[in-house]
């Protein structure tokens, strides 16, 4: 497989390499001499794709990081970095705008190029941590002399085949593949094909410890890459299972496969609405499609809060009997969200067995009979039992039940997800969803991992 | 709580004691003298619940066994005990029916009882068993010897409770306790009420050990009594734990009852079929009710193989993902065999998820890409599936399927039933099903252990 005509289409050109660490020195001189003019005792760093050379095109994001030595106060680091910040963006003609990690930093458009600048505290070692952020450096510092010349591409080729595959990104959204995972991978494995290969014969638990601190016990994670930088520490910890899985079985079928620089490049879809909605009709599913508004939260949060809230909802359908086929959750994280739960059925009988204790517990008995009746109570194996009416026999019903603010709580929703819920929620029907990506991932759910 | 006019009840009068003595005396004699004069080496006993005064009135069967030397030729035994039986039948015009237990024996009717004459082993000792029916002197001798004066009448009163809810009778049909059972209870507790009081409080795996043999440790059973004859044998063996549970609740409601009299007399029960069908209407449940043939077999194993049947089917339904509510079986005995089902819901969407290998197993997961094609397999948490269509979204399409020579090896069919329900069986209406106690059972299942 030649990989040459690959690199062309995903690696910047030397232009744009040139351009964009041209900005970021000036960035950087800036903030350097602004700081070493004020007496303010930091290093300014690059840090991130852009410093270790592994970005990919157009995803040239600038990460600067100003160190603050580890004694530094901790209010005082945090003003005096977004104090740096903002004469930054004022120096380059740039709106601030806030965030939050484990302390707040500043992200602005300079010169065409998110840039974010983040204060920190400067740490030689895992042990030194103050907040999460401080690692970054490290990681820099780490992959920057342990990737050999050439790697870099092997990078972008892991990342990129990562991304097309849909297991790319540590956003909670995806729960997929960090970058640094990625770099790691290859100076592990050392190209992209063998980390492919090496992959799809990874078994649970597979343990990757590149500066062999013996520190694996530690971890009960699918994936385990102990950090160069800090042995306690799961690079894969935020790998969640399906991605860890969908990426070996990409493995497997990139190896396989006769079409493999398709691998590389986006799915080709149809997308055209009538067609997905004629395909979900030939399931014969109930389909119970729910819409609310965004409620006015960080991006960050609202995703974590739709599944858990996606997934209580399912879990509760079927501890009440109802058979979810699948239920999945998108938004436009702008106006609305979409929980979308297709039935393998939806309506149930009248009628329930209320299972009470074991016939051994003569206590626990008696107040079973008190509760329900001691002529309505009779056996089943060794159960005291009772026959009773179910509340709800269809799921429609179960869930208007539900999102009212007395019994929000019978599932454990979002808690900032509830009032929108509550107060805005409406049963749509399928050609209501706007998003065809959605609804065609739903019913497509291998798409992304063949070609 | 007066017994006395219960046991007036029950109990057969001095009259009808004295006839049965006189005729089991007659039969005893003539088979004795038949012995003696032919020089035939056995010794003719009477057995049973006559034998030892338990027998409740209008259930008196006589139970005679002719026992043998433990040296005797099993054959010789054998045939010269159903010679001895036809002989006597000649003699007091009866009909032989041949029966088989562990050997032949024979049933006649004489003189307006029913007349059991049973060829065996003269053990002294469960040591020495031979075939099962061996152990019948013994516990007879057992229980004759250890019954205390007036706790004939206490075994009576158990027996009638237990027969009255629902819990009496050890053939499989009923599954319950069997009368020698009844009367090692008694001979442990006393007396009917201290037995019930101590039942409400017995724990899975409750001991008897009258003899203090201390082989309990042998058996997990839900209820332990030590064969007083047999020190590796519990009594409650056959005793199901349904029927076990629903003695204790019985016990439970019985000491809490007002009513207590009526619990030795049949519950009054309105068998209108209307009204039946009309609560059945009431649960808004799918049925499904099946008729077929009863195959020209003894009654012994009908029902086993109607209840391995039944629960079969029951067992296949929810793995397909049918909710069936409750299942259960009837039989006349003579003509036809009923299975009627109760659904939560009986119909489903058209797909469903094929669960395939782990990811981590590459072999198995290449071998399940090649079954059902690599583009249409995908990934669930770390399991390789594929969705496929159902092949039946309905539960009596997937019983009309199963109900065919080709498919009927998909459940577990009693083996003597295969060819009848493949033959004869159909789906039929609840109101077509001809016992209207079956029909009330199965919507009051509670209704025995309460009065």
């Amino acid at each position: 497989m030649d990989y040459s005509l690959i690199l062309n289409d995903i690696k910047p050109t030397t232009d744009e390499t040139k351009e964009i660490n041209e900005v970021s020195s000036r960035i950087i001189n800036f903030l350097q001499v602004l700081c070493d003019e004020n007496n303010i005792n930091a290093k300014v760093n690059l840090v991130g794709s852009v410093a270790k050379n592994t970005a990919l095109k157009g995803k040239s994001d600038i990460d600067i990081f100003i160190a603050f030595p580890l004694d530094t106060d901790k209010l005082y680091l945090k003003e005096t970095g977004l104090d740096l910040a903002h004469k930054c963006c004022r120096e380059f003609k740039s709106v601030p705008e806030h965030h939050f990690a484990s302390h707040p930093y500043v992200t602005a458009d300079i010169e065409g190029y998110e840039v974010d600048i983040v204060p920190c505290y400067a740490i030689e070692d895992g042990s030194q941590l103050k907040s999460a952020v401080d690692r970054t450096i490290l990681h820099t510092r780490f992959v920057k002399s342990n990737l050999v010349e050439g790697q870099e591409d092997e990078v972008l080729l892991l990342k990129r085949f990562m991304a097309m595959t849909g297991t790319y990104g540590s956003e909670f959204k995806v729960g997929g593949f960090a970058g640094y995972l990625c770099e790691l991978l290859i100076i592990h494995y050392g190209t992209f094909e063998n980390t492919l290969k090496s992959a799809i014969n990874w078994q649970y638990g597979h343990v990757i410890d590149l500066e062999n601190y013996g520190t694996s016990r530690l971890f009960n994670d699918p994936l385990i890459v102990i950090d160069p930088t800090d042995m306690n520490r799961n690079v894969g910890a935020a790998l969640r299972i399906n991605k860890l899985s969908e990426f070996i079985q990409s493995a497997r079928n990139y190896i396989f496969s006769d079409n493999k620089k398709n691998y590389f490049y986006p799915i080709k879809r149809n997308l055209n609405k009538n067609e997905l909605i004629k395909e979900f009709n030939t399931r014969n599913s109930d389909i119970i499609a729910i819409k609310f508004n965004v409620p006015n939260i960080p991006i960050d949060t609202l995703h974590p809060q739709l599944k858990k809230t996606t997934e209580a909802l399912e879990r509760k359908l079927n501890d009440e009997e109802f058979n979810v086929f699948k239920a999945d959750y998108w938004s436009d994280e702008l106006f609305s969200c979409v929980i979308l739960l297709e039935m393998a059925s939806s309506n149930l009988n009248d009628i329930k067995v209320n299972v009470g204790p074991k016939i051994f517990f003569n206590k626990a008995c008696e107040n079973f009979v008190k509760k329900y009746g001691r002529e309505n109570c009779y056996i089943q194996e060794d159960f005291l039992v009772h026959t009773q009416k179910r509340d709800f026999n269809n799921a429609l019903k179960l869930i208007e039940h539900i999102f009212t603010s007395e019994h929000i709580g019978l599932i454990k929703v979002g808690k900032n997800l509830k009032k929108s819920i509550i107060n805005t929620y409406e049963f749509i029907d399928l050609d209501e969803i706007s998003s065809e990506e959605f609804l065609d991932d739903f019913i497509h759910p291998g798409q992304h991992i063949i070609r």
